[in-house]
């Protein structure tokens, strides 16, 4: 997408430089933009859990990355396979909800072991990182325009008066390689002269929202609102919201979505007011082996300090600000799962679906259980 | 409530100095700890507007003393009558939804109206303004071991294990002129020896919760951990939440209240995962007038640098950081209304009765409409 009329993914292979990767550096946003260039697996591992990169798609294309270095990393070592395996866990260790990161090792891991030698290895994990890179942002082009469907619908019977959407996180472009998903229906809507305006929740504690969707929004040029993640139930009560999009780090096979924290609320917010509550994910996001999400799904506790203290811009640089009393702990805990009964439809780079093992296996027949 | 082994209420006359109204300014708090003189109808105004204090409770007594004030300014003006209905008028202004506000208003009306000559009526409403404190913080305390009989009710069901209590905002004593509302019984409980612990929502925009709540809690000694709003629905569908309680800051004679925004979003994680919800209330926050809160109790919009900037400590200091981009506008509504469906109970000065027409008119038998 468009950052200042230069066109930008959120990663790549620097120009000129077979072996650094580049990203955004999300946590200075929306204040600065920041180029990091990665170099190691390592440095991979601390820009995944430190959240230098963050979301779904972008995860994944970042292990697929990270990956692609380990084989580098690996020809130069005493043992390639104990390298590249250890490159794999140490990987997988960085974030425990999203699946897209063991899915991109996982694929990296089955394709680098086609090669013939270290050579022929470095250059398919560096096939793959780009294939993964380039599926995710072709996924999501294909969710917008599902998506852009939906919203159709809505604005016909509307008769051109302005849809509000509401989003919450950032399942934005900066949350994969391009387009974003819950994001892709809006773009495209906006691309097409749709009346579109946008609520953005925060997203507290790391305000992803605020800092990230609301910073993507503005860049091209879309209505929006930042409100604070407590607003949306009022806002829905009061028919100022057609719509809630929203994405999702892990959706189990039977409909169950892992997302941001306060995700769930929403969705009850939504159900009680016959508000349309839509996920939009790419395929890599399923988890074809848990059925009850709320159960199963490995919950992410972060570090309290994410809530106790926040970021934002005083006299022209970035300052943490202490919230809370010194003594008081905080938990923060990173998602929640809403249950797929509170979830209206599913937007994949396959079409729209219920939120349920029937209709997603209709649009994935090859994860049907033989 | 004690600080630093201190006693305070959150408003009283100087002591020695009649013409003067001191505060606890809540604005520094939990950062710093600062004492205010108001000695104006325009300062009491402003301190209300610009939440100095806040509160339904705080807001009500610190119109009840401002309203004393105006009294002393009015027997030095020209016209007493104009001076007094003016001071009225502007301490009604300055906020839209809490009903204790232009409650406690009018009984000052009222009650200087009965007073023969400039003295008498100084006199009185000297005499109201404190009762009207006195008898905020005897409801509050009565509340109190009200909440606390549904406190010790959960414990003998939970065999010991510590009960959890879920709170939004602050309907603390520093919400009231003591005790508070929602955390009467939570005093009450520890106070007993009831082994408790609280969710502190922090409560965005202004973070009441992470600010004053868990400042209220640390000072007392009450195990509290603070999370982000997010969470709450995530904790209740984990067996995490006991019990939540609220206050509200206008609760209509048929059982709907209107609370700090994002409470809505809790009653129904509540409802959705059978978790008691009570609302505690004095009956100076009844609506007698309204029947239906969500169409009709007017919700406060504020201004949206509530939402873009937030106050934190940095290196000792007090600072505002900017949390969106500068461009991004935000929408701060204040309030939301939690319709009667989704609250348990409410728990009164008088008593815990259901949040409907019948049982609120059988606790209040006076406001039976003939």
């Amino acid at each position: 997408m468009k950052v200042k009329e230069a066109y930008y993914r959120t990663i790549w292979i620097k120009p000129g430089d077979q072996k650094t990767i580049q990203i955004i550096d999300q946590r200075s946003l929306p204040h600065e933009f920041i180029i990091e260039d990665l170099k190691t697996v390592e440095q991979v591992a601390i820009a995944i859990k430190d959240m230098h990169v963050r979301g779904a798609g972008l995860i994944g294309a970042a292990a697929g990355y990270g990956m692609y270095l380990a084989t580098l990393e690996a020809s130069s070592s005493n043992s390639f396979d104990k390298h590249i395996n250890a490159a794999a866990a140490r990987l997988n260790a960085t974030r425990p909800t999203a699946v897209n990161l063991t899915w991109a090792v996982n694929r990296q891991l089955t394709a680098i072991q086609q090669g013939s030698d270290h050579q022929e290895k470095i250059e398919i994990a560096n096939r793959t990182a780009i294939a993964i890179a380039d599926e995710d942002a072709a996924h999501c082009k294909n969710i917008g325009n599902f998506g852009l469907e939906i919203v159709e619908e809505i604005q016909r019977k509307k008769n051109g008066e302005p849809i509000n959407i509401l989003t919450h996180c950032n399942a934005g472009w900066l949350a994969f390689v391009d387009y974003g998903t819950a994001t892709a229906p809006i773009y495209a809507a906006f691309d097409k002269g749709i009346d579109i305006h946008v609520w953005v929740d925060e997203t507290r504690p790391r305000n992803q929202g605020a800092r990230l969707t609301a910073w993507e929004l503005a860049a091209h040029g879309i209505p929006h609102t930042v409100i604070a993640d407590n607003v949306g139930g009022h806002l829905m009560q009061h028919g100022q919201v057609d719509l809630v999009i929203t994405g999702s780090d892990r959706t189990t096979y039977t409909g169950d979505v892992a997302n941001k924290i306060g995700t769930y609320l929403k969705a009850l917010a939504a159900q009680d007011n016959n508000v349309p509550f839509y996920v939009a994910l790419p395929s890599s996001s399923f988890d074809w082996k848990i059925r009850d999400g709320c159960a199963d799904i490995p919950i992410e506790l972060r570090d309290e300090n994410e809530v106790k203290y926040i970021q934002g811009l005083s006299d022209g640089a970035l300052k943490n600000v202490l919230l809370t009393p010194l003594e008081s702990p905080a938990a923060n805990y990173a998602f929640d799962v809403t249950p797929a009964r509170l979830i209206t439809g599913l937007i994949t780079e396959r079409g729209v679906c219920q939120a349920n093992e029937n209709s997603i296996l209709q649009l994935f027949p090859e994860y049907k259980k033989v």
